[in-house]
């Protein structure tokens, strides 16, 4: 049984996922890289995952059968577990429980060589469909408190499959960095009587320097104290504290604001590896008036050396403003039929 | 100039390293590594770096002459700016400075293929000197509330050249991981009236299956909730606020201690990359009784992903009491005709 600890000092917590538990001569083969279709996530190899949790299928077309177009399953080595009780106890001065959780992939097409950047919105949709329903059943579970969305695109961003793919993974506690916002947009808030993300949007909007690409309801940004060269910000325009809670209009704007920023870097930096991450209020809380959900999209470019997770200290060589332009440049280059892009 | 800005939101500070700015097509570069010496670091190269700020010589040579046994020297490429005022400024909501700041580099050895795992606790003791050196004389000036002393080894942990060097970053702000530390520790001491730091070495120190090394200063573990696998934590023994505060006893002992735990580390990855860095209290303050300083070494031997960065939540699939376990059998393994270790 996997195990959550916690560091006593700064409170993050980390998964011990015991049961895959690895010997030094396991590392090397990590670095291989693992290229070309067809895979197990591949339309026709659905008897190859856990049974899907979900589907949005063609008529006629049957659970676990070819005819889907996004696909939700299990992740087949899950770092947690979902059976069992939390089991919270205390090893002296140490915090820990029982590796409760869960780790499930959404397949966002069953083509193998089909990026997201190159998706069109429509289906880009679907795939944030696919997030907020599986975010809204796993947050059924009361066992767990957070859902952390995410998406590894490219070897170097540490995609194990080449497969267009996202994951979702439930904890039974906060991340560290979700603490981190939510203490910081709270204090702020008591400050100011003010969402700091809504200031965010207002001063990006006015400012336009930092912005990529903004339509009726969501703007793209790089981030004034950006960590990362061509480090993305999509916030929504109007305050709301969970991307769960999200409208049906919602999902289609951000399926084009996805479409203009994804495929803008693709076009900027020849196709890059690059990570996002939601960054939502936690499950199951009423919507609050301090907290501002996001989507990050960080670029792998340089390497993330000891000393920035050491220190949670970056050196950026492109100030946002660079990156800014020429990704707003890459935008027109954006091929699709429909983009609904502000004028 | 370069500036330092800070996230509105996290309070996470950013150098924006505008002189190196750079186009995408830099990025692909990067990517390539620099192999074999001779270097600019090596001996005899004396003239090809900035003039020395610190140098321990064999008698009779002279200053940037070969002679030298370890040398500190300003970073040719600095990510930010001795000279000038910090001019703290705000653009709307947001924090900004100049990128004022010093970013030395401390050369080891002039050998060049000689790794700090292979060198005697006796010259791993000189480097740690200069560590102490460099930052009580860059502390002098009161712009700079902390240095950052940190090693990367290996292309896969940030290193551009292979010349084992350290590097130190002085700041005129306090790092957020820092910030958490000091934050989580004071806290702990308000409840308990004790150090979280001394707490974990007596609880470890007891327990034992997550020692590597111990001897009559410093004990070395991997901590209870690394977030790598075999994560080492090296902390003094006796409450120690400052780093640069220690006695020249304890510069022996943790010579040796490095010595034990890196070659631990050569022994039993095969040389893996990794980096560490030293965790202090913050400048010229005075010695407390809640905060402890340490020293961190992160091997970077699983990548880490954007989903790590974003979130402060890790998963390690190398329980730490197996990490060590491992480790503490390969200490065994480690050539050095004086190596002081407890019984």
């Amino acid at each position: 049984m996997p195990e959550l600890r916690k560091d006593p000092v700064v409170g993050r917590w980390v998964i011990m996922a015991t049961d895959r538990a690895k010997r030094p001569s396991d590392f090397a083969k990590e670095r291989e890289s693992r290229k070309g279709g067809p895979c197990v996530f591949c339309g026709g190899r659905e008897a190859d995952t856990p049974p899907e949790v979900l589907a949005y299928r063609d008529h006629g077309s049957s659970p676990n059968q070819p005819g889907w177009r996004v696909r939700g399953v299990p992740n087949k080595f899950p770092a947690l577990r979902i059976e069992g009780p939390l089991g919270k106890r205390g090893a002296g001065l140490y915090d820990l429980m029982n590796g409760i959780g869960a780790h499930e992939v959404v397949i966002e097409t069953p083509e193998h060589d089909r990026c997201m950047a190159d998706m069109e919105p429509a289906e880009i949709e679907e795939v944030l469909w696919a997030y907020r329903d599986r975010v809204l059943d796993l947050g059924k579970d009361e066992r767990f408190r957070y859902v952390i969305i995410f998406k590894n695109h490219g070897a170097e961003a540490g995609a194990s499959l080449e497969h267009p793919h996202s994951q979702l993974i439930a904890l039974p506690i906060l991340p560290l960095s979700v603490q981190q916002e939510l203490r910081g947009a709270s204090g702020y808030f008591t400050l100011k009587e003010r969402c700091i993300f809504c200031d965010i949007v207002a001063q990006e909007s006015e400012d336009r320097r930092r912005v990529i690409f903004e339509n009726d309801r969501y703007i793209a940004t790089c981030p004034f104290a950006a960590r990362f060269p061509y480090e993305i910000l999509i916030i929504p325009k109007e305050h709301s504290s969970h991307f769960e809670y999200s409208e049906a209009a919602d999902y289609h704007h951000l399926a084009h604001t996805l479409k203009a920023t994804l495929g803008a870097l693709k076009n900027a930096l020849n196709d890059p590896p690059f990570n996002y991450i939601v960054h939502s209020a936690p499950l199951r809380e009423a919507p609050n008036k301090h907290y501002h959900w996001h989507l990050e999209i960080t670029p792998a470019l340089t390497k993330v050396a000891g000393f920035e997770v050491g220190t949670g200290f970056y050196i950026n060589p492109v100030p946002p403003e660079n990156s800014a332009e020429q990704l707003r440049a890459a935008v027109e280059g954006v091929q699709s039929a429909d983009l609904m892009q502000a004028i």
